[in-house]
């Protein structure tokens, strides 16, 4: 049996499954599904920047990882599902939490920020 | 006053604060400060696989953010301590959450990821 995982060895497999979940859009699509099944359009509509190509990726890796759930409507135009697996919904509620943290935080991170780029700046 | 962040708006400060938060080294970098200070070189050796160059513009991103504590001491060889910052350690108990949950089911998803590959390969 394949003992747990150690996301500070390079080599074990633990690592890239956080990588897919923390990237870029991977988080934010964890999230948005938390809330419900969406498709592919709405879920690009949802997260904001999203190219067509990154989307479709993130969900790939997402779903190879048991994350997601994609889920074919055999209907005419096609429609395509995508939710969260069990395993899905526990990193999802996860990453929401860091989520909702840093965003109820977020004044006294720009203040941060702020005071940081003062200093180098030699305003201070 | 500033507003609560909204990740999901591409324009709000907080989807680059948790991009660093969550890059390939940011959150690896947080949790292992969760554990207490370490030196430049002691980050380095325990997030395996960091370069230098990586690692150095992941701290002075934590930094600016508020997130990482850099304490220069006047030794001779100079020494830099880096600790989390109270916000940091709330950003950080929170990703290693995430992790922990990772880690201990990471059998389920490798399981998964097995199970994809074979689909996909027309074995099943």
């Amino acid at each position: 049996m394949m003992p747990e995982g150690d996301v500070y060895d390079r080599n074990c497999p633990s690592r890239a499954i956080v990588g897919h979940a923390t990237s870029q859009w991977g988080g934010l699509v964890l999230g948005k599904l938390l809330d419900g099944t969406l498709r592919f359009g709405e879920l690009r509509r949802a997260v904001t920047g999203v190219s067509e190509k990154m989307l479709a990726q993130t969900l790939q890796a997402l779903e190879r990882d048991g994350l997601v759930h994609r889920e074919v409507h055999p209907v005419i135009p096609p429609r395509v599902d995508y939710s969260l697996t069990p395993a899905g919904t526990h990193v999802a509620e996860r990453i929401r939490g860091l989520f909702g943290w840093i965003q109820e935080n977020l004044p006294e991170l720009v203040a941060a920020q702020r005071a940081y780029d003062a200093q180098r700046d030699g305003n201070v």
